[in-house]
């Protein structure tokens, strides 16, 4: 489906409009499109609705899409060998999220992928992807200064796990998920810093304490 | 200094030549480029040649350049708070090093990059680099690709490190810098698998032994 951007009110015409258009200004916030090349994106990527809790990915699948969250909010994960869920990331509207690795060497998924909340994704496959390349070179640059984004992030997430205590770790979270914390669970954001749900409690009531007085 | 890319031997007729023509093949390996193009791509990029044991970058400076390896052999490390050094790659003819962290966020530099033997970097200063991507499309493609191969090796090497053993590591080691191992002295070699020198003769010599069985 190609979409007409053309007009002034996009959110009001149908249901893809907004979430082509929250894509399309995810895009442009780095990148200049011309109204041909937003055509060429809107067709090239494809919602996906998603029920809350329902698997987007799981680990040992194929990972052949480059992944937006349009609306909603997803979790990565993975499981261990006690069967043990570790939280990798959230994906609030605006993000990109994916497993990276396998859909960048093409092997299959080590990480799962689930609706947290009612959600969309708009994706594109990576031989479309390819394609578009080609068809709109500004992609090569968007994409370029995202995965730069994303291996600065996964630097920084390393080097940090290693050395800043879960408390700053829970602020740095709360700044950053600013508009989501309410909707994710207090279990999964404990995963997610790599403490047991009893620490984060405590360091909840600490700063509510220190907000306080 | 721009080069004439149209004669067919390169090589024979002065120092800067075979230092950009290792640099436009490097890129040409994945990108298309016009001839046109080369001539400001090799016109962006300045050699830098480095004495044996010259520091290139040194903690605390800024990293302003993208980095390739037309000669020599280099080294990026760290240095703990004991003193000790902690190698984290090497860099040889065709490789493209850096502190990308540092020069990505344009915060100073944490590791240290020093010449093992006499070495020639081909730099291009982060400012020209972006002014470049305009005039030459292609460089978007090529570093967009080359970033998602520094995402997918900065991933793999953070997950190996926890689970594969030193004997394989080392093994991994000697086929990827094949051509360079001779150069390199046994106790980088030690530090880059984190194990001690002793550790890693033993390894060595275990290996012999199994090839000659």
């Amino acid at each position: 489906m190609v979409v007409d951007f053309k007009t002034h009110h996009p959110f009001l015409s149908n249901r893809n409009k907004p979430m082509h258009s929250i894509l399309i200004n995810n895009i442009k916030e780095l990148v200049p499109l011309s109204e041909k090349e937003v055509a060429l994106v809107s067709d090239a990527f494809k919602p996906r609705h998603l029920k809350k809790k329902e698997h987007l990915l799981q680990k040992g699948d194929p990972s052949n899409h480059m992944r937006f969250v349009s609306d909603g909010c997803m979790k990565v994960y993975s499981v261990d060998e006690d069967g043990q869920e570790h939280i990798l990331q959230f994906g609030i509207s605006g993000w990109w999220i994916n497993d990276l690795y396998a859909f960048l060497t093409e092997t299959p998924a080590t990480f799962f992928m689930q609706a947290i909340t009612e959600s969309t994704m708009m994706q594109v496959h990576r031989d479309r992807l390819n394609q578009l390349y080609d068809e709109v070179p500004m992609m090569d640059r968007f994409f370029r200064i995202k995965t730069q984004n994303g291996y600065v992030a996964l630097q920084e997430r390393t080097i940090r796990s290693m050395s800043v205590s879960a408390e700053l770790r829970y602020s740095e979270f709360i700044n950053r998920y600013r508009d989501m914390e309410q909707q994710i669970p207090q279990y999964m954001i404990a995963s997610y810093l790599g403490i047991t749900p009893e620490h984060l409690s405590t360091i909840r009531k600490k700063m509510s304490t220190q907000s306080l007085s």
